[in-house]
């Protein structure tokens, strides 16, 4: 079963002005579908960043796997390694620092995913089951709250409305719940001074008794800034994602603050974790399997996370349908994931490169796909559409900051901002 | 592909008398062998202990795991855990304190393997495959020397001849390596005072000076005996195994050993890891598929020692060759094996419940099958006669120490004994 060709495929789609501390999302989001197909004619999928540095030793590898075995992963594992080399490649710096295991382990991933696509494909069987069988059978993840503008600049306002304070933030959960049923709510912060932030939890706490709720400021809080607000907010937050930067910071907060800390910055590849361990700096690790080196080593992940008492739950960038598919079978197949997982979901708005159906959200959860596979299959037509748009759309890497400062030339990046 | 029926067999198979610190070998090894049956008629094989309270767990889990998918490994699992429940059994204390977490990982791994064996059979692949695929087209073993007498007491000598001077390990040594190329050595110890098995070492450095050499003492020195005889061993060991109990002992020597301490006795469940890593006891895990939960979560294990920086190499008990297949196939497919693994296939001298040819010791290595599943199929003639000596032997549980104080009635279990 060795791999024939693989297609890789830049595309870009509409993405709603999200606020978060590195700037805002632009108007169009950037991933790049991967395409393995076998000598049999077995096609497999996989999904990862489009930043332009990123697709191109994604390229690269592309060209450098075929032939190989879609069940010889640890030798592809290493082909990709030596195609890497030690071009450290960073994206846009909220997922944490860039290392050289991290950007092999993120160059591997979508073509793990996409041979696990194919074996499962090839035995009848969904990815869940290659990676240990599903514990559960839907998959929860929350509701990602974000302030936003009402547009972006010079365009209509799109269908979510503004959200730049505790209300608009509710009614922005109102919505997300209505639409997808979510049972845990989620605040990307660091946007505004802490104290609002930590208004629009207290307003969702209020507005949502019952709902489990977690903030993320992504690091640009100081170490004093974090103790303070984490003991404001005691007893409102299920965890407080990355309040401050770095494992040192991370481990001072954590010995102060009320409630665990949680990571998807301080914490993003294996060397992180003998040090933050050793510090006592996370009590839950989002993670994810885009920069984690794929599903099977997500699992392995997940062992160690257990075997270390922290706990697991999933973080997301914005994403399409190929990686909603994976998450939700990685998720259903470590029974350790404790927390409603991240996902962008909402904000992709029904654009998708999968054929409609195949992922469904009832009750906040995504039923784990039974189908061979993922369960998913590519919507061609869809494809080159977003691949149109991608050409067309004059990026070629996320860039929050030097979008947010084409409106507010004076927008900050030292940190800790507050 | 749901399990239909599930056999457990009890075997047993002749042993010589090899010493170490509990005491000496009985004349007959017990072993379990599972049969596990599929609705489709795919049959996959599992061997474990034969310790009866053992073995009673793995009857009453077979009876619980019918129905069950050779997928679903973690609700397997959770089934396993709920008829293990809060039994914690122990074996003969050579592999560690016994816990619930390994009793439960002990009873679901012969399990596990037969479902791989039954996976890859169902798709025409190694297991291997199943692991991330083979790194290495053979798997190297050390020789697995032991001190012993001439032949069990009443019975005519055995072919090995005996072993308790270094002379006579040395001549152990030749023979063994004479008849499978064995690249590596392992000595066990425990059993004459500690400066006469340095003794020993000594002499095997002279007679091998190129061979790496390894010496374990099973855990019966002092940690002041442990960190003299590791001083005066500076420069002959690639690691000592196990020269004192626990991982605070572990780590004491560990801190003024010159060379680094392997364990497959402070470290054999999940639980230990945070705690040993956290000491700093062991720079070796001698990992093992029969405790550690199976062959896939092996493969966890393996990750969660690179991360911290641990080398891995294998532990053996007495085996048959189901367990040298599911051994090789894993060491195949975990890039940081590090080190020859042990096996005491030497010792068991020919017997076997599987059918000749299908693993051949080539310069010291097993090459890894690429036939489908494990690559070996079950003898069932030889199974009915080891059955057979089963039933006849008399034996339902190792016991070292009481068959040698049939012989040396002081023989001491005090520990540290030196």
């Amino acid at each position: 079963m060795k791999i024939r060709e693989i297609t890789v495929t830049p595309v870009a789609f509409r993405d709603p002005p999200l606020l978060n501390a590195a700037g805002v999302h632009e108007p169009w989001a950037l991933r790049t579908i991967v395409e393995v197909v076998t000598d049999e004619g077995l096609t497999g999928l996989g999904e990862t960043y489009g930043d332009l540095a990123h697709l191109e030793k994604v390229r690269e590898a592309a060209d450098a796997l075929i032939g190989f075995d879609v069940y010889a992963q640890n030798r592809l594992h290493a082909r990709v390694s030596a195609v890497v080399g030690d071009a450290v490649s960073d994206l846009h710096g909220l997922t944490g620092v860039a290392t050289k295991e991290k950007s092999i382990d993120r160059v591997y991933s979508p073509f793990e995913v996409a041979c696990l696509d194919i074996q499962g494909k090839a035995i009848g069987r969904p990815v869940s089951d290659l990676l240990g069988g599903a514990v559960r059978d839907a998959v929860p993840y929350s509701a990602y709250l974000f302030y936003k503008w009402s547009g972006h600049p010079g365009a209509p306002d799109d269908r979510f409305g503004p959200a730049l304070d505790p209300e608009g933030i509710v009614a922005q959960a109102r919505l997300l719940i209505a639409e997808y049923g979510f049972r845990s709510i989620k605040l990307k912060g660091g946007v505004l001074p802490p104290d609002e932030e930590a208004d629009a939890i207290f307003a969702l706490r209020d507005a949502f008794p019952d709902l489990p709720l977690r903030l993320d400021p992504n690091a640009v809080w100081s170490v004093e800034t974090s103790i303070r607000i984490a003991r404001a907010l005691d007893g409102t937050l299920e965890y407080l994602e990355d309040p401050t930067a770095g494992i040192p910071g991370m481990a001072a907060v954590a010995a102060e603050a009320p409630m665990p800390l949680a990571t998807n910055m301080c914490v993003v590849t294996y060397d992180h974790l003998p040090p933050a361990i050793a510090q006592g700096a996370i009590g839950v690790l989002l993670s994810d399997h885009h920069y984690w080196g794929g599903l099977a080593r997500s699992v392995q992940l997940a062992r160690l996370c257990e075997t270390f008492g922290i706990a697991l739950s999933m973080h997301s960038n914005s994403h399409l349908g190929i990686s909603l598919a994976a998450m939700t079978h990685l998720a259903a197949a470590v029974p350790n994931v404790a927390a409603a997982c991240d996902t962008h979901t909402p904000w992709q708005d029904g654009q998708d490169v999968i054929a409609p159906g195949a992922l469904r959200f009832s009750g906040g959860a995504v039923a784990v796909p039974t189908a061979p596979g993922l369960g998913i299959e590519l919507d061609r037509d869809a494809l080159a559409v977003m691949h149109e748009q991608y050409l067309k759309c004059g990026l070629t890497a996320r860039d929050d900051t030097g979008y947010i400062r084409r409106f507010d030339p004076s927008f900050p990046t030292t940190r800790p901002r507050w």
